[in-house]
């Protein structure tokens, strides 16, 4: 198809699309003449996932050219894939503690991801996102170690095992995994976040109410 | 305790304590000559209150103003003054879709709340984060009823009952419970979160890794 017709099947305006040929967010069409590519089905899922990526991950253009070069690299497994777009949507942590502070908390966090038996990555960010919260709750003068913070790890287990890691799809095309991916992660963490408020105003009104 | 004592006690700086004290966040001192007010524990522990809220909870001093005045209404119960906070926590939702989209995810997410049985105001924004919830998945094409949404409710509703609920102090005064409730919400939701990050690398590392 041509550039009209791939904005046509797309949703995504021509100038855009350019602009993502210029970033090298989606690959070139193949050329027909000086002036024009032709684009095929690969374009339009790579568009879809692009929009996925800006719209629901709210990823930078920076951050998403890195996951395409993760999807685009053969000699990476699918996993190591999905890794990098889980990496882009995590926050980025500014360790507010000085240096002995954090390196106790990144240990405890550290130790506990052992003792869960969990395969993590040695970098992966998730890491210090986990030793800031353990540091938020110990300066709340909150439980803050392995036990009080199990059950959040169990239900998060649970609910990735048994309800998210099947919802993305094996077969087919790594863009459609990563997109599946993506849009699990980020829209049952609201899902989840809006059903921890209620319940807590449900059990409030048991407990607290008139 | 004069203001310079209330400063050291609280480390919250004079001029922010001025300020504080114009905006209604926090009650007068009693004046004990024409320059000078005399402030208690009670201001004390009102303003571990404000900065709970403005550094953990990231509420606008407007909002911060509408729940101190809930906590001083003596004819709010304690379920109105920590309702009053916690949908102060919510963030704002702006209805993506036509109105008869949007009224049918909102009839879903009322009817969702009824079956399990939850008490919510019929007011409670949540409502409409549910309904914007249920609105994306269903736009994403992932399944988006009940049955589908269940086992994030039964696991928030663990979470609430089992481990949170229990950290909110009930006798003492209604500053500390508020305080604590606050905290609590954001600070495990954000354990929460960073567990299903790692889960979900885990758990992909096992299925589709090398």
């Amino acid at each position: 198809m041509r550039i009209s017709e791939l904005s046509a099947a797309s949703g995504v305006p021509i100038p855009t699309i350019k602009y993502y040929l210029r970033e090298g967010l989606l690959p070139a069409g193949e050329q027909t003449s000086a002036t024009r590519a032709r684009y095929g089905e690969e374009h339009v899922r790579r568009l879809r996932l692009i929009r996925a990526l800006l719209e629901v991950g709210r990823l930078s253009i920076a951050a998403i050219g890195k996951v395409m070069a993760a999807v685009d690299n053969e000699d990476l497994d699918l996993h190591r894939v999905l890794g990098t777009a889980q990496y882009a949507l995590a926050p980025a942590v500014e360790p507010q503690a000085s240096g002995e502070e954090w390196a106790r908390a990144r240990t405890e966090a550290d130790t506990m991801i052992t003792d869960l038996g969990w395969r993590i990555d040695p970098g992966a960010p998730a890491r210090d996102e986990l030793a800031q919260a353990i540091l938020t709750l110990a300066r709340l003068g909150m439980p803050a170690d392995g036990e009080a913070l199990r059950p959040y790890a169990d239900a998060a287990l649970r609910l990735v095992t048994e309800h998210e890691i099947g919802n993305i799809p094996l077969d087919g095309p790594r863009e459609a995994a990563v997109e599946a991916m993506v849009l699990g992660t980020v829209v049952h963490g609201r899902v989840l976040d809006v059903m921890r408020r209620l319940a807590h105003e449900s059990v409030s009104a048991r407990v607290f109410g008139a």
